[in-house]
């Protein structure tokens, strides 16, 4: 990441069809179910209506401090949905929602519900904990997605307005307040916000936030001071807890190298930061981005793209501390893993960053929605005794609308497009259409994958264009084979990047198979959790086992090492999914008491895994994703 | 237990001298060291001169709810100290705090500091939370143990006169409250001063705590709802956290066949319900006694001792959940293990109880406190990253003063009379004095335990006396020998002690050797945890590994099956120890990254495990207890 300018751009969601066989169907069902039932869910709660500003004290529900980002982050994800497919009920629904925030907006600007009637004298005097400018960050998020969606303004200057007044509030300049937020969201917003407007203002008020973060004296130390607080408004659990490493304001954001805190605060903040870094090669934004990378995933990154392993902090703990039954994991947090890879992927240009998004993407992303689409996990371990469950909704119901958006914008992480050439990050079957030199090409994408590695491409073209193809070989796979117009040729890996530079014309053909045994998955020996184990992965897809599938008490469960395991298509179990079948052992249960001398007797015992993103799809029951290998015999 | 009546009485510790090289040194620093750091630590908070009840609104520190038993506990621990070691300081200031108590005694005979000075409307509102009939019995069981080490009443009229009011005040009368102790304590020790003082209505009021529990209507819902209550004194996380399960008060006792809830509380409700099974021949709750030790042993007991599981409750979680590093285990709940063992043992004779009470007390109970006295263990996890340390004090100091009295009053654990016989529980080298027919019998006791397993027994009687004497055969022992007189005997066990009846006579000599082999030890399969993964112990005592001894990263250890592993006595570690040394394996650290399709590299490493108690006394560090066995290769 020498240059730490973007060099590649993403593609846009709108420029991309999706109609492959695993991403297609889910974003049908979150067009169809998981949109609109998190709409009812806003509405019963009274998030939509708490917009309208009439509660008065006394009424419940009390408006909470960041129901607005919910209901912001709806009109996003339902917003993405409506780029790619029109849907004229949900449009009309947006627009009312819509309506009735820009009612909400104050005459100088301010929107937020909670500051405005539960509160309305104590605006910005904790903007630690309360959330305020993390809602106006989702709410610019969500006005940027309406505005490409539809092509309107009307959310859109709603947003610039508050985003107006912000930039007056806060900043260096006399009468203005130090502050930041709490939550980071805000930063990566504005960064939208600039780039759909270019506005410049919006992208020196997120430098702004960003860099005076962690800064001494120390703001939040001064704002708790002021507001003679001495237990935070979350309570003396939190007030214990409480450190400034919490919100990743421990010290300046360059001098940062490793990952601490809340997990989501984090990835949002250092999303910001490699949008920073990228929209003006700030060296530094960028340096403190690897390092932090760095140490993430080799030290901090679950097998499925989860991060955070501390519940009581939903967020980072030691270096390998990676317990599985009480990984915390949060939903967002690998939510927000894949927006920064996808952001230091267009800084680079480097594979490694698109292999973590896709891990997350077809793992810890994903396991966070059922397949119905209407039941959810905010926590995501890697194993469970049977009593882990996905829930309707949620309190603090930031997962469900994270998930949403995530999966409706899919098809702008499929792409990328630099100077003069394409890359594909993402093997989904797909149409992409990219303006190269005066001319539309479009990308047409054929693929079994997650479950087939074989990758087809068909290029069309007005007339030939000079430009480099590069097609992700990702990290997992051992072995990949390309060819061009039917003619096998050699890999050039850039990057990780197979690069074709061609002159290239209309049906030309380029197919890459990608090879796809089942791995077995060793983690670094200094993570204590995952000792003797070993987890299954084939391409993308990391794989756990079930009760369902394969009986109670998984974790008597032995594999041996030379155990021969055999992937098997399933197009009737959960959706259709590759499942990986074999003969291990099982230790017999007994009734020898708790503590024993001599060692279990193990006996055959077949074994099925299914991919860990559709788990708790079926019967409840205990999960395992690392599974003890069989000790010398 | 077909007889629930007690059969032995243990022997009580002013009738027993050690002299042993594990447990004098123990005894001497807990005199010389720890008790006199109690005092200190009770001394500097305010705790001692709280009784002064000067307290007024606005000072700070404010009396907190359970003060009281921190100082009862020191009193309790000083008593039993000056029975076996008189010390004139020492004893002059028992009696100080003893009169400071007595003058802070009520004219009704109430003495609580909190609700007398701090809340002094407020006496039993709260006995769900608020620890006043907690308090109440460490006051009874420090009064009792004062008077037995003193014979003076001083202290014991105090108790007896509060133990009137409680009694006045509570029971199925009219009038009287229907209320129990949210944490049981006062129920075993009412026991205590029943059996002191033959006065029946102490066991009438143990029963009528043990058997109002958990009956409907539910009495702290009716408390909570007089209170008006909607958020617990400890606080919101508590109020989501309780249930009835919390506090053993979700079902009559006698129904109850799983340990549940916060494990001290259940340890001592526990042991008063083995006291009154004792005492009167119930059946009921001998019967709920042994299903709910059958749960405890077979499912949620770790290999140390240590029980309770979970931080959130300090107490019981699922069966076979036993994680390690998070091990809750907190020191009081071993301690009350150890209680309640003890008193099943006097009830059945069995061994079963005598092994858990061994492992108890020779693992997780003395962890809980240095090697210098001065530095206590609240939490015994099995596992550590080397940032877990014990420490000088606690605002909730409930584990110091509990393992000060329990390391005082050892001398009451070894040995046990019956009708005409007498058994030895624990092999702890000292001399007991004993009662038989009309004449005084000693029986010295020299053994290097728990370093070596042989024993010799030598008989002091003026006369010879025909009667049974019973010796523990431990259930780790794979083999003893056993022999009277110098002749060898064969090995007659009866519940798991070697049964000798004889007319004994002076000089009479019984020698038993114990085979002390390193065990190796397996977990029930089920236990997650530790799949795949070994525990060592030799006699009663379990290992642990330390960095300061294996360097860092101690999950990268493997331990071959076939490993030798072998025994050395080191007299300069650790005040003297046995350490198991030998040649093990351990998993090259390299930075091949967070996850690898390549099994870790094994090399060669020397492996020295010391005992489990005396961890964290050198540089601090990582710790473990369950070993990686090396896979097949």
């Amino acid at each position: 990441m020498e240059q730490p300018r973007m060099i590649l751009n993403p593609v846009p969601l709108t420029a991309v069809t999706i109609d492959d066989a695993f991403w297609a169907p889910r974003q049908r069902v979150n067009r169809e179910r998981t949109i609109p039932w998190i709409y009812r869910q806003c509405k019963e709660t009274g998030r939509i209506d708490a917009f309208r500003l009439d509660w008065r004290p006394g009424r419940e529900p009390v408006p909470h401090i960041f129901w607005d980002s919910d209901v912001a982050k709806w009109i996003e994800a339902a917003s993405y949905a409506l780029a790619t497919a029109p849907d004229p009920a949900l449009a009309a629904l947006v627009e009312e929602v819509v309506s009735l925030i820009a009612r909400a907006q104050q005459p100088d600007g301010y929107v937020n519900v909670y500051f405005t009637v539960v509160e309305p004298g104590r605006r910005w005097t904790n903007l630690r904990d309360a959330h305020e400018l993390y809602c106006a960050g989702h709410l610019i998020e969500a006005a940027v997605a309406h505005a490409q969606a539809t092509g309107r303004r009307t959310f859109l200057d709603v947003a610039c307005r508050y985003a107006d007044l912000i930039a007056r509030t806060f900043g260096r300049g006399p009468g203005q307040k130090r502050g930041y937020p709490g939550h980071p969201e805000i930063e990566l917003a504005l960064v939208k916000l600039y780039r759909y407007t270019g506005e410049r203002r919006y992208l020196d008020l997120s430098f702004y936030f960003v860099d005076e973060r962690g800064r001494a004296p120390h703001y939040f130390d001064q704002e708790r001071q002021a507001r003679g607080e001495t237990v935070s408004i979350f309570g003396p659990a939190f007030t214990r807890m409480y450190t400034h490493e919490y919100n990743q304001s421990h010290r300046p954001v360059r001098e940062q190298d490793r990952p601490v805190g809340h997990a989501v605060r984090a990835m949002y903040l250092y999303s910001a930061m490699a949008d920073l870094a990228g929209e003006v090669g700030d060296h530094g934004l960028a340096a403190a981005c690897q390092r932090l990378w760095k140490h993430l995933v080799d030290r901090l990154l679950y097998v499925t793209g989860g991060i955070g392993a501390g519940r009581h902090n939903e967020g980072f703990t030691a270096d390998f501390d990676l317990p599985n039954e009480t990984a915390y994991c949060e939903t967002c947090a690998s939510i927000g893993l894949v927006f920064w890879a996808h952001r230091l992927l267009q800084l680079s240009g480097d594979r490694s960053y698109a292999d973590v998004m896709e891990r997350a993407l077809y793992n810890g992303t994903i396991s966070g929605v059922s397949l119905d689409g209407e039941r959810f996990f905010y926590v995501n371990p890697l194993a469970s005794r049977g009593d882990h469950h996905r829930q309707p909704w949620f309190d603090c119901a930031c997962c469900p609308p994270n998930i949403a958006r995530l999966i409706a914008s899919l098809g702008g992480y499929i792409y990328g497009q630099g100077a003069d050439e394409v890359a594909v990050h993402l093997y989904v079957q797909s149409e992409a259409r990219l303006r190269i030199g005066s001319q539309t090409v479009t990308v047409r994408q054929e693929t079994g994958y997650p479950w087939d590695g074989r990758v087809r491409l068909t290029l069309g073209l007005a007339e030939p264009a000079e430009f480099t193809l590069k097609l992700r070989v990702p990290g997992w796979c051992p072995r990949a084979r390309l060819a061009v117009r039917g003619e096998e040729v050699p890999l050039e890996l850039e990057r990780g990047y197979a690069r074709l530079r061609r002159t290239w014309r209309d049906g030309d053909v380029v197919e890459l198979e990608l090879e796809m045994p089942i791995e077995r998955i060793y983690a670094d020996p200094r993570v204590g959790a995952d000792s003797g184990r070993v987890a299954l992965q084939r391409g993308p897809i990391v794989y756990c086992l079930e009760q369902v599938d394969n009986g109670p008490d998984l974790a008597a469960l032995r594999l041996p090492r030379e155990a021969r395991l055999v992937p098997r298509f399933e197009p009737d179990l959960l959706g259709g999914v590759v499942t990986l079948v074999g003969d291990a052992l099982r230790c017999v249960v007994d009734e020898d008491g708790l503590y024993r001398t001599h060692p279990p007797r193990l006996a055959p015992a077949p074994l099925r895994a299914v991919p860990y993103c559709v788990w708790d799809n079926r019967s409840p029951g205990e999960m395992l994703v690392w599974i003890a290998e069989a000790a010398a015999v």
